[in-house]
This record gives structure tokens, C-alpha cells and sequence, in this order.
């Protein structure tokens, strides 16, 4: 069995040495243009002649070069999902709302994090669109979107998600962060609550900003004074907020109730309050898995995450059918579920 | 002040119509070649010259087109991840240690989603093989993976993560799922329990598989024959995953533990067992937040997602950097967190 003369000749496998159309004309002793019209399936090759083609592109391995045909034709069928956080949970229906919609819509999703950093988000935007996607949703982690303008002059549909654009005009699909919060901190305020504390993400992030807002709009509309120590932002892992909520539990004046601004703040603030004997209320914006099976169950201003990927992908579909709509603003409502720690009394 | 006369001419935002460098060597009167030096930072150009092409691609948005570029220099520096479900938690995780061993080498990461659907993970891959990734980390959907033979041997480095590849022989690095799921069964048995469920994934997920087999091993070792009411494989939907629970404590002799298959089956199985009057005992494949603060807290036998993304990234820049070691299987140890759930006795 002589199978080694037989075994098809590979390249070595090694960058930049991919077998190339005028490598499949040379095994098929056919011209360049005879292995281009069998290779994208168009007319004018004799049947015996397309078998020694497909013959020379199974031996040597040849895979027709897409980047090249998309440099030609333009469209690519896919779009691009900028995330801030590949580990947070939030995300999660959000991706997979984005990727139904480009399905239905039959293309292919393609996704990166910024890890929160503005640089990393230019790097991998601009990445996408060299890639020629069709479009990009985009959850900003950057506060100035201008690198975007050749892009989306060249026809890059773009719609922002859960955080808008800065410095640039474009499709923005959000929660309402401020209404969400003003409600879940007049929530606590109804039961009883004077003393309440916010923690929140970083103040350079505009769901942050505005959730602080909605609490500081829902203690004015109480006539209720905010004190400084009441207030803490920053990062959201578990060192920082755990810490936070410590301080603003310990001294002689200790808040009766938090306002945890996300879904991070919330697990965390939870925890600490479970090692506590007193009770102290709790209302957590984002909902969290198992919130409801917690003793107390965890009170949250929850956001629709699978809405808001899927409002900001069909939007982006919009676009790219053409529609010229002025770039506009969607806010989505939120929704308080009252499972327990938000109903709390003040301790004491 | 005549700003209409001064503001750039821009092309019409629609495909296919992007600035190229002719339209850039044409604004600025100089030739494409001098064009060309300026995009790519090559000596041989007064400033003045350098200054006038400058002002062309200011006012025209021209980008130097990536894909051309990648198309001549054959690295882009960017590693693509192919996941079965963007919304598992699971998977996050992964994903952020897979991008910052991929940050670590100066790499973008494009991450994709099957859908647990083998033509899509399919699709994806050879759409990120189109676009020229260095390498891939592919959580496989389909058990035939010889699609795939062209690129690797086109140079594309490859490993599959969480489960291995079919058909083809790929580094994987997977958790040991049989030993773990053995592990975490003995340890039900060591409690009192005779009469165990296990509620997995589907029959054709290696994962699902190689863990019933955990689950048969340790029931053999203990000489308890296992009955084919005690064994639910299928969807991870709650639908789906209830009504097998609820089945299974069900009836004349029902089961006094569950061995739940992963994260999102434990999930589940906890919101049925709390509605419960008494105890069933649980341990579940997957840590999952929160566990330890339920009551009682969920035993668990954890695997290290970010360990098998940290490993599996790892392993595929050394297959960049060019080892040539043959085709491995890393398998990393899974760990028994003890919280209550798992350690109840049988209730009656």
C-alpha cells in the first residue's frame, strides 16, 4: 500500500504560507482565471476540468480567502458587540439578545471587552471595523466616541447601549438609571428610612453618575439632607464595596438602609450584611440569580437586559436597511421587585 | 464666517464607498506612493508633502484599510474565542482570563457565540479564520472537527477548552468532570444516601457524559444499583429541569439526594428544593454566586473556569510562539466545597 506516494502534498504550517489560487492553477495545469470561476461557483468550466481543480484545492488545502472577497464586496454579514466586562453577569442576556436579533437578521455576531478602559475600546472598535463588520453595538468605556466619525461616515452602522456616546451624535438604548434609582431610594424612605447610604460604581461611568442622581433627587424630594459619608464611589470589587459598606455601618451614626448601584455593589453588600446581626435594608439596582431565594430576599430595581440588547440590535438593523432616522435616545422603564430587604424597617 | 466653504468634503455614508488612497493622492496632487509612505510611516517624505497627504486624509476620513493590510503581513494579532452560550456565567470568567493572557501578548480577543449549535460553532470559526485570528479557543458545540484541518494546517494555532475536539487531534484542556462528579456522589453516599438522582446536560455534551459516568462509578463503588428513574439528561431549562426534580422526588420511593449536573441545573434544582418541607440533600457541578448565603449553603464541586481559560490561552501562544509539541490533554482537578446542602441526611 504505497498510501505515503498517495497523502496529499500540505504547506508547511506556518504564517503567511496559506496555498494561493496561482498554487491550485499550477497542480491543476489550468489558468488563473479557470480556478476563480470554480471556486466561487460560476459558469464556463468543463465538469472534468472542475474535478482536477478540486482535486489541486483538496491536496494542497486552499481555503478562498474571505478577507479578500470582503475588501471586494463590501459586506460581511456580521456585526460587532463591544462589552466593558466580559464577567459580568449583566452581560450575559444582553450578548445573547444581540446575537438572536443578528441571527434572525443572518449574520454572524462578533464580540470584545474594553475591560472598562477607553483605549482598549478604540483599539477593539477600530479592530471590528478593519475586520469590515456592518455595523457595532457598543457599551462605551470611553467618554469621547470621535474616533468613530470616519467609521460611521464610511457607513458603520452604530448604536451605544446601557451608557451613551460622548462627544458624538448616535443611537443610544438605556435604562432609565435615574428613574430606577429615585424610586428604589423613596422606596426605602417609605419604610421608615432617613439615614441611607448609596455605593456605586466609578464616577466617570454615567449609570453611576445617574443612579446617584436618582438618589440624591428621591432624599431632596424628602427633604431628607444627604451627608458626605453616605456617599461612595468607585470600583466595584469586592475590597472597595465590601469596605464601603463597613464604614457606613460602623461610628455612632450608622445608615439604616443601602442603595447598592449595581449588580457587583449588590453581592457584595449582601454578604457583608449576612455576617450582621442587626437588620439593615437593602435595595440593589441590576436583579441578581437566587435574589429571590436569599433570607431576606433581595429587594432590586431591576433592569431588562435582554430589551435593551435586543431594542439597540434592532435599531442597528434599522440602520443598516438604510433608514435614516435622526440618532435618538431610548430609554427603557425599570421595574421594583420587593422581595424582602427593601421592606425592612430602620434597626433600633 | 464661511464655515459651509471650509467643512471636508465627505463620501456618501454607504458601502463600498470608502476613501481609498488614489482618492487621498488625488486631493493632496502627489503620487500613491507617497501616499503610501505617510500611512505607513515610511521615511522619504518632506514635511511639507507629508503635511498636504495629511490634510487629504484629514478632510476625505480616509483608514488605512486593515484588511489589506493583513492580507500582506499575515499577523493581526488578535485570537478568537468561540463559547457555546454567551449568557452562562460560566463562561465569564473564562472568557476574561482567556483576553488577559491574550492582553499579556499584546492580542485583541474576538469572542463568538455557537449556541450549542455545531453548524454555527462551524460558521463562526471559519468567519474568524476569514478574518485572519492568529488562533483559536474554541468550547466545541459539534464532535466533528475536521472542518478545521485546512486552517490548522494553514498555521492557525488551536485549543478546545472545557471539552475535547472530535475527529481531529487538537490540544484540549478540559476539568476532570469524572472524577469530580465521582467525588461529589461518594460524597452523598458517605452521608447515608442510597436513593441518588443526577440531573445533567444533553447526552451529546462530553461534559454531561463523562459526568453521569462519575455518577455511576461511585454508585458501583458503593455497590448500589442505580435505576433509570434516578438518571434525567436533556435541556438545561428550568422547564425541563423542574419537571425532572419535581419527577424524581416524586412517587413511592423517591430520591433523598440530587447530583445536579452544572450551574444552570443547580440553579434550578434549588428554587424546586426550596419550596420543599423537607431537606433534600444536593451537590451540584459549578460553583454558583450567592451559594454559600443560601440556606443551607450549596455544596458544590468547583471547577477553576478562569484557570481552563488562563491554561487553554496559554497553551495556544506557545503554539504561536512556535512549540511543536505534540497534541495534549490537560486535565485540571475539580475541588468539593462542603456549605450544608450536600452534607444533610436522608430525610424520613
Amino acid at each position: 500500500m504505497a498510501e505515503t506516494a498517495s497523502r496529499p502534498e500540505r504547506p508547511e504550517p506556518r504564517y503567511g504560507n496559506r496555498p494561493t489560487m496561482k498554487d491550485v492553477a499550477a497542480r491543476a495545469g489550468v489558468g488563473l482565471k479557470t480556478v476563480s470561476r470554480v471556486v466561487n461557483g460560476e459558469p464556463g468550466v468543463t465538469p472534468d476540468t472542475e474535478r482536477r481543480v478540486q482535486e489541486a484545492i483538496d491536496a494542497l488545502g486552499f481555503r478562498r480567502n474571505d478577507s479578500a472577497r470582503v475588501l471586494r464586496k463590501g459586506r460581511t454579514a456580521s456585526i460587532g458587540l463591544v462589552l466593558e466586562d466580559l464577567a459580568d453577569p449583566f452581560y450575559g442576556p444582553l450578548s445573547r439578545a444581540v446575537e438572536e436579533v443578528a441571527r434572525a437578521h443572518g449574520a454572524l455576531l462578533i464580540n470584545g471587552s474594553s475591560a472598562e478602559d477607553p483605549e482598549r475600546e478604540q483599539e477593539l472598535v477600530l479592530a471590528l471595523c478593519a475586520r469590515r463588520v456592518d455595523g457595532l453595538v457598543v457599551i462605551p468605556a470611553g467618554d469621547d466616541h470621535r474616533y468613530l466619525e470616519p467609521e460611521i461616515a464610511a457607513g458603520v452602522a452604530t448604536v451605544f447601549v446601557d451608557r451613551p456616546a460622548g462627544k458624538i451624535d448616535a443611537d443610544v438604548v438605556l435604562s432609565d438609571s435615574f428613574g430606577g434609582a429615585r424610586d428604589g431610594v423613596a422606596h426605602l424612605i417609605a419604610h421608615g428610612h432617613r439615614r441611607i447610604g448609596f455605593i456605586g460604581d466609578q464616577p466617570r461611568i454615567h449609570t453611576a453618575i445617574e443612579r446617584l442622581r436618582g438618589y440624591r433627587a428621591a432624599m431632596e424630594d424628602a427633604g431628607i439632607p444627604v451627608e458626605e459619608e453616605w456617599m461612595s464611589l468607585g470600583p466595584t470589587d469586592p475590597d472597595r464595596v465590601g469596605q464601603a459598606t463597613e464604614t457606613m455601618l460602623g461610628g455612632p451614626e450608622p445608615v439604616t438602609a443601602i442603595f447598592a448601584g449595581n449588580n457587583r455593589v449588590t453581592v457584595t453588600v449582601v454578604r457583608v450584611l449576612a455576617g450582621l446581626t442587626r437588620p439593615v435594608a437593602l435595595v440593589g439596582f441590576d436583579d441578581i440569580e437566587l435574589a429571590d431565594l436569599l433570607k431576606p430576599g433581595v429587594t432590586v430595581v431591576a433592569q431588562d437586559a435582554a430589551q435593551l440588547g435586543r431594542t439597540a440590535a434592532e435599531r442597528l438593523f434599522r440602520q443598516l436597511d438604510g433608514a435614516s432616522d435622526a440618532p435618538e435616545r431610548i430609554e427603557l422603564p425599570t421595574r421594583l421587585i420587593k422581595r424582602g430587604s427593601g421592606e425592612l424597617p430602620p434597626a433600633g
